[in-house]
């Protein structure tokens, strides 16, 4: 495999791409900000991100899991417990991340101001 | 409408987690990156952006216009000219989601070395 001498998300064909759709990802950005407080067993993780399905809380443990984000660790007990933390890099994504989650919370009201703004003049214009 | 005390992205119903998956985002973290340089005209955007779809540039660049990110100006000659530029809201998102785009980039080589490994292991469960 040739590889760019420096890899850039601008390059289609450049795995860094792939790397930031998984990073670049609402659920990931939810399940990471949660995962920050500490191990967490997979049915807490479920409870506490409200409206995420079991499929798509799994894919994206799964896929933080492989891409070495996240360690599964699991206890053989019965029933079996599954227990999910941040890696030492998954632990370097916590501040973007974060910041990200904040960001939508704190900036919320304005953005939807914008919106209101922006479908107004879309309909001013249609009339 | 009734408002929650506190916005939180944990909430599903909570508008924060749309702008969470706005900005938490594989092609709007590549515009805006790109936009941190500077106004830029739409067919730069596309040049610059690889493998990134007339449709899927546009409808980024429009959901970003719609929430106060981004501003459209559009210059009456022919052909028509149209540029983008960050508003002083989108601004506040460069540091993040910059940070997402390097992040991708530094450590692709740390996460392909995690996925062989994972891949490698799954491997030996099922033989």
């Amino acid at each position: 495999m040739v590889r760019n001498p420096k890899p850039s998300v601008l390059d289609n064909n450049c795995g860094s791409r792939q790397v930031l759709a998984l990073i670049a990802n609402k659920w990931t950005a939810i399940v990471i900000y949660q995962l920050s407080q500490g191990t967490k067993r997979y049915s807490e993780l479920q409870r506490e991100i409200g409206g995420v399905s079991q499929k798509m809380l799994t894919q994206t443990l799964r896929n933080l899991e492989r891409d070495g984000l996240v360690e599964r660790k699991v206890y053989p007990v019965i029933p079996p417990m599954v227990e999910y933390s941040l890696t030492q890099l998954g632990k370097t994504l916590i501040e973007p991340l974060c910041r990200l989650c904040e960001w939508a919370e704190i900036h919320l009201y304005e953005v939807e101001v914008a919106r209101t703004r922006y479908e107004d003049r879309n309909n001013q214009r249609m009339n």
